[in-house]
C-alpha cells in the first residue's frame, strides 16, 4: 500500500497515542472503578475519579467488560483479564433477565432500577460475554452471548418483546443505530473463518446503505423502508458521530472480506460525515444537525460531545489506512489534536466528555450513564493499532 | 396594601405586558396554528410562523385550548373561544383512551404516534377541558374533566397503571412535580365556594413543603417520602423555574384561603429557588443545578430556557402583590427586561425558546414538543390581570 506519512510522523502520533491510552485513561479506570464490595464497576466517576453516583449503567458495565477483555486479548496482560472478570460475573448474577431482557440500570448491589424499551442494553450484553469468552476460553459464556443475541435479533423484529407498543401514527422506518450496532456484534461474535454471521452481515449492509444520500453527501438518521426520505423532522436528523461510526464499522467489515466497493461506501460515509458535521467557526463535531437547516429539537444539538471525536479518529487512520490518502491521516491528527487540547485531562486522567458550541467545558465528571470505560480507550487502542500496522508496512 | 411602586411605574409595565400579550404573542398563535383541515393546532411552528412538523403534541394542544379559554373567560372576546373550541374537539376525539390515558402525540390527522409511561398528558386534558367547560359553560364537559381527573389521582397511587414497572432498586420518593401540577389542577377544576377537593390541596400542600428546605434555601425536585434529603443525583437536583412555578402556585392557593403562613412560604420557595437559580456571570436562571455543586447530569442545565422565566414573572409580582416588598417588584421588572431582550421576537411574534448559557440563541422555533401557546402567555396574562388590580386598589 502507498502512504505518504513519514514513518516519523507516524511513530510520534502513535506516542502520543500510546502514552494517553496506558498512563492516563487506562489507568484512570483501572484505579478507581473497581467495586471490590460488590463487583462490577463504579461507572459515574468525577474528574477526580470520585464516585458521584453508586448506581451501575448496564451499557458501561458491559462497555468496560468488552474494552477490557480486547486490550487482554491484544496484549495478554493479565491485569486486564483480571479487571474484567469481576464485570462480567456481576453482569451475568444480576443484569439479565430470565426472558433475555438486560437492565438499563442497577443498583450498587445489583438491584434493578431502570429497564429502556430497547435492545441497546441487550447488545453490550452480547458485546461483553462475547469479547469475555475470548480472553477467558470460557465454551459456556460464549454460548451465552450467541444465546442472548438470538434474542436480540427476535426484539429487532418485534419491539413488543421490548414493551414498545407499535402506534397507528408512526410511519415504519429504518434507524440507522440497528443496522451498525449489529454488524459490530457479529464483528466481535464471528470467529475468523466463521459464515454463521453472514446473513445478518449482509442485511446490515443493505441497512446502513439505504441511510447514505449521495445526492446529499449526507447519512441520515432514519429513512423509509425503502431508504426514501421521509419528511419529518426525524427524517432530517443528521448525526455526525453516528454516522462516522457506522462508517467505520462498515470499512472495518469491508477491509475483513476485502469489497473495494463498501471500502469505498465507507470512506464517502466518513468523509460526507465529517465535512456536514464540522463547525467552521468554533471547531469540533455538533452533536445533532437538521438536513433541512431547521433547529434540531435536541437542546444539546451543539455540543461538541467527545464520542463523535472518538469515532472521528478511528474513522479517518482506517480510511488512511485503506486509501494512503495522507488527506484522511491530516483529519485524524486534526480531532486528535482537538480533544487533546479540549478533552484531555492531564491531571487526573482520562478525558472530559461535554463542551458547549464554543469548546468550553460544560460537565466535569468522567464517568456517566452514557461516558465511560469505553469511547476514549477504544478510539486510543484501535488507532494504537494501526499506528502500529502502518509502521510495520 | 401598602405599596411602594409609583402607579405611573405599575402602567407603564401593564404596558409593555398589554402590547406583548396581544400584539405579538396571542395574535401569532390565533393567525399561525389553526389547522383549518383536521382540527386541533399546529404547535411546532417556526419563527415566521411556518409549521416545521404537522404533528400535534397533546401537552400543547390542551394548554392552548386552556389558554384560549382562560383569556375568553377574562375579556368575553369571542375570538378566543372560537380558537377553543376545535382544539377541545380535536382533543376529545383522538387524544384520550378508553381507560383515561392520553397520548402525548399525534398525528395531523390524530392517530396515536406516543404515549408517556406519565401522568402529565392526563393531567393537560383535564386543564384543558375544565376551563373550557366554564367558557361554554358545558356540564357534560365538565363532568368529563372531572371523571378524568379521578383517573389522574389513581394513575398517581400506582405508576403500574400507566404502564411504568417498580423495580426493587428504585427508592421511594417525592417528586415535586405531582402536586404541583395537581394543585394547579383543582384551582382550575374547583368553583367557588366547591370544598370538593380541599383533602387533595391539603395533600398537595403537605408533599410541596417536603421539598423545602428552610436550611438550606432551596427547594428540591425529589426527597425522601418523609421529606429527608436523598444522596443521589437526582436528591440533589434543583430546577430553580420549576420551584418558583410551585412557589406561585401555593401562594396562588395561599391567596385564595388567606393563609398568612402559606403565604410566606411560597414568597421564600420563590426568592430562595431564584438566588439559587440566577446566573450572577451571564444572567439569565439555570435549568438545572446540583446541591452539592456537582455537574448535573442532564446535558442542558446550563441553558437559558423561556419558562422558567415566564414562572418568575408571574412569582414576582405575585410575592408584590402579597408583600408590597419594592424588592419583588424589581425581580419581576429584571427578569421581564432579560426576556425581552432575549427572547422575544418582534418581527414575527412570540418568544424564542432557548439561549445557551450566554444569552445566544440556539433555536429558531416558536413551538416545539414542549413550547407552546402556553408560557409566555400565560406569564403575560397573569401579570396583565396583577398589575390591573394593583392599578384599581
Amino acid at each position: 500500500m502507498s502512504t505518504s506519512v513519514s514513518n516519523g510522523r507516524l511513530k510520534q502520533e502513535l506516542n502520543r497515542i500510546s502514552k494517553d491510552l496506558h498512563e492516563s485513561v487506562l489507568t484512570f479506570w483501572l484505579r478507581y472503578s473497581p467495586d471490590q464490595d460488590y463487583g462490577g464497576y463504579f461507572n459515574n466517576l468525577d474528574r477526580d475519579g470520585a464516585v458521584w453516583d453508586t448506581r451501575k449503567h448496564v451499557w458501561l458495565q458491559a462497555r468496560q467488560v468488552w474494552m477490557m477483555s480486547a486490550v487482554y486479548n491484544t496484549t495478554k496482560d493479565s491485569r486486564y483479564l483480571e479487571a474484567a472478570t469481576p464485570g462480567v460475573e456481576f453482569l451475568r448474577r444480576h443484569a439479565r433477565t430470565t426472558d433475555n431482557r438486560v437492565y438499563f440500570c442497577l443498583t450498587r448491589e445489583g438491584k434493578p432500577v431502570y429497564m429502556q424499551r430497547k435492545i441497546f442494553s441487550e447488545c453490550f450484553y452480547v458485546m461483553a460475554l462475547a469479547e469475555y469468552a475470548r480472553a477467558s476460553a470460557s465454551d459456556e459464556i460464549r454460548s451465552e452471548a450467541r444465546k442472548v443475541f438470538e434474542s436480540v435479533l427476535k426484539f429487532r423484529d418485534d419491539p413488543t418483546l421490548v414493551g414498545r407498543p407499535v402506534y397507528e401514527g408512526v410511519p415504519p422506518a429504518s434507524s440507522l443505530a440497528i443496522p451498525m450496532i449489529l454488524l459490530n456484534l457479529v464483528d466481535i461474535l464471528h470467529e475468523p473463518g466463521e459464515s454463521t454471521y453472514s446473513h445478518i452481515e449482509e442485511w446490515c449492509v443493505e441497512q446502513i446503505k439505504l441511510h447514505v444520500k449521495p445526492e446529499l453527501k449526507l447519512v441520515l438518521e432514519h429513512v423509509a423502508p425503502d431508504g426514501s426520505l421521509m419528511e419529518t423532522p426525524e427524517g432530517r436528523i443528521v448525526n455526525p458521530g453516528h454516522a462516522i461510526e457506522a462508517g467505520w464499522f462498515l470499512l472495518d467489515y469491508a477491509r475483513r472480506i476485502d469489497n473495494a466497493e463498501l471500502k469505498k461506501l465507507g470512506i464517502n460515509i466518513i468523509d460526507w460525515s465529517f465535512d456536514s458535521g464540522w463547525d467552521d467557526e468554533f471547531e469540533g463535531l455538533y452533536y445533532f444537525l437538521d438536513r433541512e437547516g431547521y433547529s434540531p429539537p435536541a437542546l444539546e444539538w451543539n455540543m461538541k460531545l467527545w464520542w463523535p471525536h472518538c469515532e472521528a479518529m478511528i474513522g479517518f487512520l482506517m480510511a488512511y489506512q485503506t486509501s494512503g490518502d495522507a488527506r484522511h491521516f491530516e483529519r485524524f491528527v486534526q480531532v486528535l489534536n482537538y480533544c487533546h487540547e479540549n478533552f484531555a485531562d492531564p491531571e487526573h486522567g482520562e478525558w472530559f466528555g461535554y463542551l458547549d458550541r464554543h469548546g468550553k467545558l460544560t460537565h466535569r465528571f468522567k464517568g456517566g450513564a452514557y461516558k465511560g470505560c469505553f469511547h476514549v480507550p477504544r478510539a486510543l487502542w484501535r488507532c494504537e493499532g494501526m499506528l502500529r500496522e502502518l509502521l510495520s508496512q
